[in-house]
């Protein structure tokens, strides 16, 4: 196994993007990565998404179908699918392929075309990420589900409900500063208090987003080999994947997130480090309570004291261990299939130092969690600077 | 990169399940393998699959979810998808994680879920495989543009309809001696000329029938390890992927398997063996006509005289080249995302002497080869007696 390096990342701004099909999206993603890396053919490419099968874009075999429109007609292709957590078990996936010399160059792009389908099919479709025997016939969305988690939580600790405004609050203050978001406006803990309820205690401001977007990587072996002539700027340090069950009734502890801290723990120690060396962590927030059980999982915080970095201003850009810096799921939006690649993307630019009005001032470390699922497939990568 | 080796497989009939949900099919296939492979436990599972999202299953996220029916809850787990060439492209990636040393034991498990699912709704998922923008919307199933391959294929060629059936008849010949195959009725030259008409030239025994069904193997490294104390019995001697257009019409030759060739030469490249030394071909006869044209483009005949491997008995389990052994596609059944697995199973049991009554004499190198789209996504593979 060689080291890894992140050559160029591209990201599309996630969004309503009517006139764009989700091939389109993927390619213009990839080609901007392509561009930024300065190379201009990879060996494989990855593409990884969760619902383009059963919308009306109607479209599998995505691998192939992107490799042609970004001319790369040819190489390997294939999907990678784990539901939300797609885009960083593609990664791995990819990375496992130039770690050992299977191939060199790896293109991964994620990508989620949603706002054109009716919200009844996308509920449904999001629904496809949890239990279909035992969760999905009971009625619950996939939003209600996590609500169920979020009521257990704040039962079990005694949190109020406003204890998870900081989580909302930070990620739309760093999403204002980033043109790649979906929502680029500031809130407030009263805008907090007063936003609809959506599936009780999760409000309109505790739930991220879906939209249209797409993100892409090229990674590459790190030596800097003459037939590229690049130099790699970012390395992956730590990569790791572990799962739990799909239903939530079926964890041993649903307020914890074990296969967070399994991969977690994995890639700390393929990394050398752990939660005291991490400068920033863009976590899965798809819904407040998920930053949290994530912080606690991966050693930030005690169980059941999650939200303690938040209130205590930990999560900020100036904190211990800022979260969602260029807005996470929350602001930047939730393009369920390309979030991982998204994360990955970001964590990269910050430690290159080219994430524009998002910079962290430290940034030399960084990790990128994923979830598919309520919890049920996790995977985490830390990077570091070359 | 280290030697790989096959330690154990399990494939379910491919029937009308109607007592099986998608993950109880996935799961007793992995369980057979485990089985058959003396170990109880693997560090990854890879579940290939098309379908699961778009129809009555409704359940993506389905590397976690079989993990955890498995027992295995905790492993890394994911799934990988390239249409009906899903499969294959799940065995490859496989492959590599093992290969690198990534990770030691992998479980690879195809699974598909068909026939609870309405026809019409089937014939829509079975075109996602195609190009959504530039074909599907003209109104051709995937059977409709396979019609057109084949009827330019007579066209340019000059065989009459009657040359293909001896790919029908050697496939059901075939999976009549194989207790799992889908169709175990032996068909002759007369019920060739009389079957019904699917899609002009396409007729009932050109068509593979769709079916419920799942395939697993085990994988390791070659090296008898004493942790695992197995003794491997089949080696991944090649394995290579390629891709082409999905759109037939923006094919450079349209009767030209590319991806096909370019995988093929790659795995024989890595093998250091060439068509001669194929003892045995698992092909991806969805339709008649890709017999011929796999077949063409992997050097077993010249471009056009595909037909004449099947007309001169070539193609029998005593030819020179023996292909659809346990009844192929055609006869087996075609459990979409689930057959490029079980393509590897039953080369890998050839290998090892216990292919029951489909038994060939001389078994010691195969060839497996996987289609997703009419030619989009092309995984080969060469295995070998250990």
């Amino acid at each position: 196994m060689r080291d890894v390096a992140i050559y160029g990342t591209g990201m599309l701004r996630v969004s309503e993007h009517w006139d764009l099909s989700v091939v389109d999206l993927a390619g213009r993603a990839a080609l901007e990565a392509l561009h930024d890396s300065g190379l201009d053919r990879v060996d494989a490419l990855l593409v990884t998404n969760m619902l383009s099968a059963c919308q009306t874009t109607g479209q599998l075999n995505l691998g192939a179908r992107v490799a042609d429109w970004v001319g790369l007609r040819g190489v390997e292709a294939y999907k990678v699918e784990a539901a939300c957590g797609s885009g960083g078990a593609g990664f791995r996936s990819a990375w496992i392929a130039v770690a050992s010399g299977a191939i060199d160059l790896a293109l991964i792009v994620g990508v989620e075309k949603m706002t054109e389908t009716p919200g009844p099919e996308i509920t449904a479709g999001l629904a496809t990420a949890a239990d279909a025997d035992f969760e999905v016939p009971m009625g619950p969305s996939f939003v209600a589900l996590n609500a169920l988690i979020m009521r257990r939580y704040q039962h079990e600790y005694g949190w109020p409900h406003e204890a998870f405004a900081p989580f909302s609050i930070n990620a739309h203050a760093n999403g204002a500063r980033n043109p790649l978001a979906r929502l680029q406006e500031a809130v407030t803990v009263d805008d907090y208090r007063n936003a609809r309820m959506v599936s009780d205690p999760i409000n309109l401001l505790d739930a991220s987003p879906i939209g249209d977007g797409a993100a892409a990587i090229v990674i590459g072996p790190a030596e800097r080999l003459a037939p590229w002539g690049q130099r790699p700027r970012v390395l992956v340090a730590g990569s790791a994947a572990a799962t739990d069950s799909l239903a939530i009734h079926d964890r041993r502890v649903p307020l914890h997130l074990a296969a967070a801290e399994q991969s977690a723990a994995s890639a700390y120690a393929m990394a050398g480090l752990g939660p005291k060396e991490i400068d920033l962590f863009e976590l899965h927030d798809a819904f407040s309570i998920m930053s949290a059980l994530s912080l606690e999982a991966c050693g930030f915080a005690e169980p059941g004291q999650g939200p303690r970095l938040a209130v205590d201003g930990s999560i900020l850009p100036g904190g211990r261990i800022p979260i969602a810096t260029f807005g996470g799921l929350k602001a930047r939006g939730h393009p369920v299939g390309a979030t991982g690649v998204y994360q990955l993307a970001e964590v990269a630019r910050q430690l290159q130092g080219e994430a524009g009005d998002c910079q962290l001032d430290r940034a030399r470390v960084g990790m990128a969690q994923n979830i598919g699922g309520s919890g049920a497939t996790i995977v985490t990568h830390i990077l570091r600077q070359a």
